[in-house]
């Protein structure tokens, strides 16, 4: 396994870009460019998720679709999401929480790649929760690729400390305490949502394609605070629908609203806490929404969270390791 | 529609039989005829679900299975379950609950048949839940076929009272007192392990044709003691087979026990309490193992049940209504 390189930072002179920033997922594929002012100075985004890769062909398509940017030699590649998962591109070993910037900038897998760049996965993280059920237990949890997002959001805010919320096909709840991911915990939330949409009984009365009814939306955040347990509260979604108090946009909402407030009801912010969401406009809206009416605030954050992590990393390896030139692996 | 007809028993002499009993769901269609002497005769099981059966073809598919034992002139046909919704035979309304069990004979639908045999669809019933987070929410839960099987358990324990659990793909809790359902509720159970099996990244590192293991079951029930919502303790199963705590095996008897111990969790019997448990033996076996485990005892019932509760209302219709005879509808 190639070791890791030293870096300076470029002269202020140099034109050659800092890095090109990856962040591969399950279904779709991103990058930028980051030029040598460190300005976003490209984006592109393909629908070639890590499923759309044949098992060793990973250096291939990146070389097919990023191949023009890795020519001028940047001095940096990052890839971070589920490329660094067992069906990736090459396993990267979890970081184990708590871990701060340093050890996650410590455990960069780095690959073997033909064109001379310096590269390396971001690898995920991994927890045991740190509640007593939890500990009893001993169920981990585990996310590739929020972890970068975690830390360019807390860049950008120039904090520190925070709650922050990815919403997704799994939700993700990180604390920050210190530059330092102290706990996560995960939803299947968006998968919950689709599965029941699609595949349930209560798909049969929903319409899971109408805009967002917010007095729906908040009867289910409410209901959701009930003790119940999410399969009772879920088939009330499909008694309303029978009795005529839910039409099938409003179900949808009012389903929503449930999955959402189930999430905010077991990892509670308290009143007048700042959390940030980051994420697509759309969940960002509807998590913004559900925020607001437990009377937290939101602040949204979306792709450039991501990028400002990757910076984050660059900045870091350039500034902290021996200023001694080494040849890159 | 029809008005209900009156009966007396028949004399201790006459050979035909009492009545034909039926429970027609979603994808089955079972029936028994009761003979002069009170027992089950015979039985039929036809995978002809409401779902089987066009808009309209009710009374002649229900002529081409049983035309026989109609054609025997029993005193009283009974249909149960699905066949009474919107999508089956003609819409019983709900009974609202809390019901005794007059209030259901009196709700009975009685059907026009041109084999002249009274028959009537047995109503569903409907609740809303009476603690207070669910009543300030105003949201309903209904039944269709498990009021039988609870009015047939408790005969067959000749009780007035109890906590009678009917597992299945929408399982029901009731709840009994002096021989009248005072409250209710469902939990989707089954069909989210069918969802979360079938389609979601569970599915994956689970099988659910493999027998239960009963080590991974019981830590299943166990964290469902947790807090956290299902959304996070069902991301647990995948993590758990992530590194490697749970095979396919394991993971398929975990989730099941995360379900039902959420049910168990949320709708506590005491310890030491006596818990009917009405369904198909496999689910009677794997929610008998989790009332056991939170010190409960479990008593087993299966058709049996369904059949006891058509014969109880046969026996009600017989004894209450006036003796002066009148022609059936």
């Amino acid at each position: 396994m190639p070791k890791p390189p030293s870096f300076t930072a470029r002269a202020p002179g140099d034109p050659r870009p800092r890095m090109i920033a990856i962040d591969w997922g399950t279904t779709s594929l991103r990058g930028v460019r980051i030029d040598a002012q460190g300005h976003i100075s490209e984006q592109r985004a393909l629908p070639q998720g890590i499923l759309q890769v044949e098992l060793g062909g990973f250096a291939d398509a990146f070389a097919q679709h990023f191949g023009d940017w890795l020519a001028e030699d940047p001095q940096l590649c990052l890839l971070s999401g589920m490329v660094g998962s067992r069906q990736g591109w090459q396993e990267a070993p979890y970081c184990p929480c708590p871990a701060d910037f340093s050890a996650l900038c410590q455990q960069l897998l780095w690959l073997d790649v033909p064109q001379g760049v310096p590269t390396a996965i971001v690898p995920g993280m991994s927890s045991l929760a740190h509640n007593q059920v939890d500990a009893v237990h001993d169920v981990p949890d585990v996310m590739r690729g929020e972890e970068i997002q975690v830390i360019g959001a807390l860049r950008l805010m120039d904090s520190r400390d925070g709650l922050l919320l990815l919403p997704g096909t799994h939700s993700k709840w990180v604390q920050a305490q210190n530059s330092t991911i102290t706990g996560f915990k995960t939803f299947m939330t968006g998968e919950l949502f689709a599965l029941l949409a699609q595949h349930s009984i209560l798909g049969k009365t929903l319409d899971s394609s109408a805009a967002l009814e917010e007095a729906a939306f908040i009867q289910g955040l409410d209901r959701a605070q009930s003790p119940d347990t999410l399969s009772h509260l879920l088939f009330g979604t499909r008694a309303l629908s029978l009795f005529g108090a839910l039409d099938p946009a409003q179900s949808a909402s009012y389903l929503s609203g449930l999955l959402i407030g189930q999430e905010l009801h077991t990892m509670p912010a308290p009143a007048g806490s700042r959390v940030a969401v980051i994420g697509s406009s759309t969940l960002v809206q509807r998590y913004s929404l559900a925020l607001r009416h437990v009377g937290c605030e939101a602040v949204a954050f979306g792709d450039e969270a991501t990028w400002a992590g990757h910076h984050a990393i660059y900045d870091h390896l350039t500034q902290t390791t021996t200023s001694t030139p080494q040849s890159p692996p």
